[in-house]
């Protein structure tokens, strides 16, 4: 594998893409796939494709295509997704109940470790086999657990204390529901940020431009 | 405003995230923005946010910035969020509840119009006002009254079948989040995917590469 510190944001971008994709072949059974036939379901070129897996050191041969199993296994390794990584939740209402039971976490390398809510009325609850904890133990839990990763399903509002509470102790990354703006607070944090709504923006967009043609 | 069929995918791509920020300093009472300030917040050059607008015509005036308010409301016009547009939701499972009580739909132009649900269970609650129907109904409320989009909060297997009702009833547009890929099958319609997986993935790339330096 190549050094991956100097692919580009739009390489990047592509390739959850490209593994769910293979994910989809290997269950269908398919061993080969062409950069023809990939780029068909990518919406690419061919050219592009192999331009793609050029910058990750190439893993196809020449008019043979590329094994499934084995790009799968590399991609997967480039994104991750073989490396145990524990996360906790921060929010258990609808929106972060159903991340918690939604998302297939282990697939991706995600062990969820915690859940933790500031309201007492969810502090009853299970979700996913876990307890919801009082936010109040959320920094003991995190100096003794060490989670890496942590699930923001909280109201902006509470976002940045909560968020400095964890990089304290020593959680750096945040897949983000909420809509704080962690990255301008705290540069140096690793945030995935979910914006359900620019999606939907998207899609008003697109509908917005074909009546017009 | 210029002809926005020739705008590129990356441009319409960045829109949303423009218009999100632009509403957070209407919010916040500011009246007028460089290109300077939006290219810290959008990660652009000053340049490129000008390149940007000029695929719309401009919006700015040279060395005095842009107009929040006016800049806001002629994004918004071309993302179409002032158009008003119905919408029905299948499934109200977990996901299609916090995607029913999560979004302001309205703030987009959506309205959000019907509920439709195959499991008889569900169908004796009521999700933002509106009651859950059985999926049997589906047909005949969209031939009645012509939602113009649909979201997709159903199984993947199920998806099939109740997209080729859609279509067959005039409904062309779909939020999705099911796994099914409608665009292969139906290569006309309107879509929008959503892959909360990809997101997680994105992030523990950046997990994996922040740890290897």
């Amino acid at each position: 594998m190549k050094d991956t510190a100097s692919v580009s944001v739009s390489v990047v971008a592509r390739l959850p893409r490209y593994y769910r994709f293979l994910c989809d072949l290997s269950k269908r059974g398919v061993e080969r796939v062409s950069s023809k036939e990939l780029s068909v379901v990518m919406g690419l070129t061919a050219s592009q494709i192999r331009q793609d897996f050029n910058c990750f050191g190439g893993f196809g041969q020449q008019g043979y295509g590329y094994n499934v199993e084995q790009l799968k296994k590399e991609l997967g390794a480039i994104l991750g997704l073989q490396t145990e990584k524990s996360a906790v939740l921060i929010g258990a209402g609808n929106l972060g109940r159903t991340i918690a039971t939604h998302l297939r976490f282990e697939a991706l390398g995600f062990r969820l470790t915690a859940i933790f809510d500031s309201a007492p009325s969810l502090q009853r609850e299970w979700i996913r086999g876990l307890p919801v904890q009082s936010a109040g133990f959320l920094r003991e839990y995190c100096l003794q657990n060490a989670p890496e990763m942590a699930i923001l399903c909280l109201p902006e509002n509470q976002a940045p204390a909560v968020v400095e509470t964890l990089l304290e102790c020593g959680v750096n990354a945040f897949w983000n529901f909420s809509h704080y703006d962690v990255h301008t607070a705290h540069p140096d944090a690793l945030v995935e940020n979910v914006h359900l709504s620019d999606s939907l923006m998207t899609l008003s967009y697109k509908m917005n431009n074909s009546k017009e043609r």
